[in-house]
């Protein structure tokens, strides 16, 4: 099976939920995006008024006749073609249910730097994000990661789903990654109190698949126009 | 099959998309926290250190031996039962993504009033709510009700997927007659934008199942303890 990925092509973003799974499993696919010629095609489908059942957003996958839109709902459909999920309807409704959570935890990431609009620059809420982000590394840290670190204890401490990874643990691994980069002074004092999630972002790390996509040129940079940004005034301590 | 849903028992909030589904099915299902003693038993799903798979928060629905969180995940998994999705995978994944979108635009709408934190009360966030809801307004709205104005056309005009009543239809009626309880002034000059949403939401409401249901003592009210909250400084023209 070949996937086209459409996404954003200078930033990680919720593309990367897709990006990662795809590249732990080896699939044939292309980054649309990222290949001459590429943004046209993705604007093309975002906007075209003959694309049948349209994104609202990227990323979305094609592949066949089918074309997919919001992250987890891509996972959902990748999940069991890439074996990134559990064969049972339970175990495929669980590792869905962690995505969505992780969804959400990514969506609250985002709006630390924009609580006010997506329509306005970071200089222009300023003051806002820097009330949101005491709260989100206050409260929403560490209800979400203690939330992770629960769910690890009780599967056994190795993967969220079972005794294999899932595609919930890439993007639990993204999440943690863009959180040490986002909020380094935070997440160095709380890192001691989740081991089992910073023990299962090492562990993604390490295979083979994904270590190499992380050292490969197909690994973007994490950056301030991304959905978790370093800024520092916005870090604990500031 | 006997449906046991749990929610806050004082809102409509993100479980009023699952108990208009269950309704409109008229399927077996029991509120549960509206119950004698069902807060305790919401509570100790919720935080109970035995239960394998916890849910992050309500809604969840049990059902024999499954517990799902999350409430697109609980619509993905009562569409094909309660005959609210269509059989094929791609017609799935479609009414899917729909409702995730529908649950980015809720989540704004929730946010529009608690911009800084949800552990605040409204009145400590009052002044970021203001440059948020008119934001929403001004741009988030329009471009939220646009997307499924377009899908509608695209779809024949009757029904987001199908020639047939979905989920996402009856979740998407919920956000309109939210969007028009928080934000009258702005809904009666958006109304007529988006006319084959504002014919969706009432042939949604003139459903059988939904109109007893909308009139009965288990359709909660419209409450300034909801997702969407009538601040009449928040709405248009303020």
């Amino acid at each position: 099976m070949h996937y086209e990925l459409y996404y954003w092509p200078g930033i990680q973003g919720r593309g990367e939920f897709v990006r990662l799974a795809l590249e732990e499993a080896g699939a044939d696919y292309v980054d649309v995006a990222r290949e001459a010629g590429g943004m046209e095609r993705l604007m093309a489908l975002l906007e075209g008024e003959d694309v049948a059942r349209p994104p609202f957003a990227p990323p979305f996958l094609k592949t066949g006749d089918l074309l997919i839109g919001q992250t987890a709902n891509i996972l959902l459909f990748l999940g069991p073609r890439l074996g990134l999920a559990p064969e049972d309807e339970a175990g495929r409704l669980w590792v869905h249910q962690l995505q969505l959570t992780l969804a959400d935890f990514a969506a609250e990431g985002h709006d630390v730097h924009h609580p006010v609009s997506v329509n306005l620059y970071y200089e222009d809420q300023r003051d806002e994000a820097r009330r949101r982000a005491a709260d989100f590394i206050e409260s929403r840290i560490p209800k979400f990661l203690g939330y992770f670190e629960t769910v690890l204890a009780r599967a056994g401490g190795e993967w969220l789903v079972g005794d294999r990874v899932s595609y919930a643990d890439l993007s639990l691994f993204q999440v943690v990654a863009w959180l040490r980069y986002a909020f380094p002074r935070a997440m160095q004092r709380l890192g001691d109190s989740h081991p089992l999630v910073g023990a299962l972002h090492d562990r993604v790390a390490a295979r083979p698949h994904v270590k190499a996509y992380l050292k490969s040129e197909r690994r973007l940079s994490f950056s301030e126009d991304d959905l978790f940004r370093h800024y520092p005034e916005l870090d604990e301590g500031a």
